[in-house]
This record gives structure tokens, sequence and C-alpha cells, in this order.
């Protein structure tokens, strides 16, 4: 498809045919403890179907630990994710009032650079986190308009890289 | 699909089997006179790829009116709406930090409902707008975690209705 430079508004499209992603869904942040109601209401109220959920694996250990750290529901086909804080003063704190959209990307450097180039405002570092299926990385960039995109991708094994 | 009740949480799973819904997509609302580029910043940004417009009727007779009323955009074939509002300060007064989560349903008032009786609050009454493609019946409720939801339906043709 050829892309055509945009004659009608302030910005210019530059879009590259190398940036893709692999999937985007907005996350609803809850606290942590309130996670599971949470997944009963969309279902309750929405009809949503529930794709997956994760489960904190410190909850072995520890009861008092909250057992749901996330969930991934359907509704019509689209996908969201039931996301949890443990700490709901956070909740405010965060932009978007707990909304956060998720990109998974293929290259995450090129998709922040790609984001920051277009006036998305980098929010710290790429971080590493270790999760049930392996580990993921995870940058954040804020939008002109306010609204938090959260983008990540798989830790690649760590056998083919040099220390 | 066989329903079974949830033993492990404080609510209970009731969905009904007659609740359905044909499309679900968050609308990020941005100032209107912002909506152009915020479409081609989400096309910079994240190569969304924009799926329709909707303009703005009133353009023609006042060229002072933003010409973007709504656009659709996909990224990863997951769909969200570049939706606009008249005033900037309704962006902050509004819950969600201007992320509205829209549903179309089937039958409005069932939704509604359904959504009440499982926690939800209904804001106000089910209007109706008037559109370029047709009118839309439009309610909004709140849920227990403090997003909006957006529900709307078609007009049925009034020929068919008794005055």
């Amino acid at each position: 498809m050829a892309q055509q430079d945009a004659q009608n508004g302030a910005a210019t499209e530059n879009s590259s045919p190398t940036l893709s992603f692999l999937a985007f869904k907005p996350q609803l942040f809850v606290e942590a403890l309130k996670a599971n109601d949470a997944v009963l209401f969309y279902k309750n109220a929405f009809a949503a179907e529930e794709v997956s959920r994760t489960l904190n694996p410190k909850r072995k250990a520890d009861q008092e630990t909250p057992l749901v750290l996330s969930a991934d529901l359907k509704i019509a086909g689209s996908s969201f994710v039931v996301a949890t804080v443990d700490d709901p003063a956070s909740l405010v704190k965060n932009g978007g009032n707990g909304v956060v959209f998720s990109l998974e990307a293929e290259d995450i450097e090129a998709a922040i650079a790609k984001a920051v180039s277009a006036g998305a405002v980098a929010e710290g570092e790429v971080v590493e986190f270790e999760g049930a299926y392996g580990g993921r990385r995870v940058g954040k960039v804020t939008d002109p308009y306010g609204y938090v995109w959260q983008i990540s991708t798989p830790v690649k094994k760590s056998a083919d890289v040099e220390v």
C-alpha cells in the first residue's frame, strides 16, 4: 500500500513499513485485592469471555498475597486486560485513571524511538521483568494527548547473547 | 458452552446467554481542534491504520468548526476510536481521563439493566443522536472500578413504530 503525505493537517505522515506490532490491548488497572471481583463483574455485566489469567507466583508462600496478577478478557472478539496494582494510590497518580494501552512490539527500541520522534515522551528506561512464561522487556511512553502506552516484547533467549 | 458458578470469589457469575455485543472499542477523547493531529500522531507513532473518519456535518456552514468528529483506527487488528470533545475542560471532568469504552449492543435497555444489576451505575438516560449514517441511541454506565462504558445501538426505522 502506497503511503501518501497528508496535505490537510499540521503534522505530516511518515509511517515506516518496518514498524509493526503484534497486539494492542487496553489494560484496566484495578487494586490487586479486587482483581477477581473485577473479572467476575466484566463477565456478568458485559458478557466478557475470560481467555487466560496469570496468577501471582508469590501466592504459594504467602496466602495474604492476592491471587490474580492479570486476566485477559474478550468482548465481541476484542481483547482487554484486567491488570493489577498493589497500591490503590498509584491508580490515581497514573495518567489515564488506570487505563494503559498495551502494545506488543517486535523491536521495542525502534518502537519507542519512533513514538518519541512522533511526539511522545518516554517514561523511564526499558526494564526487564521475570514472568511465569519467560521474561519481558517493558517501556512506557505518554502521548501528546495524555494517554499512556506500554510497549513490551518477550526477552530473547540469553544463550545467544554475548556477555 | 456450560456456565459454571465461580466458587472462589465474592461475586458469582450469572452471564445470560441472550446478552451479546457487536463491537468493543476504547475511545480516546481529544480536543476537537486537535483531532486531525491526533490521528496523524497515532499513524506515525504506532503505525495505526485509519479505517474511517466521520466529518462534522456543520463544517460546511462554518469553516471555524473542527473538521474531524471521530476516526476509527486499528493497530495489530484491534480497533480504537479517536473521539472529540468541543470543550477541553470536559476531558478532565470525564472519568477515565478521556478514555471511554464503547460497546455496541443488540438490545441497549437489556445491556444497561444487566450492567446495573452486576454493580455498574447508570449515568443519565438513554439519549438519541442523529448521525451521518442514521440515528443512534446511547447510554452510559460507570463500573465499580471507575471506568466509563458507553453502550449504543442503531435506531430502528420509525415506520414500524406506533405513535
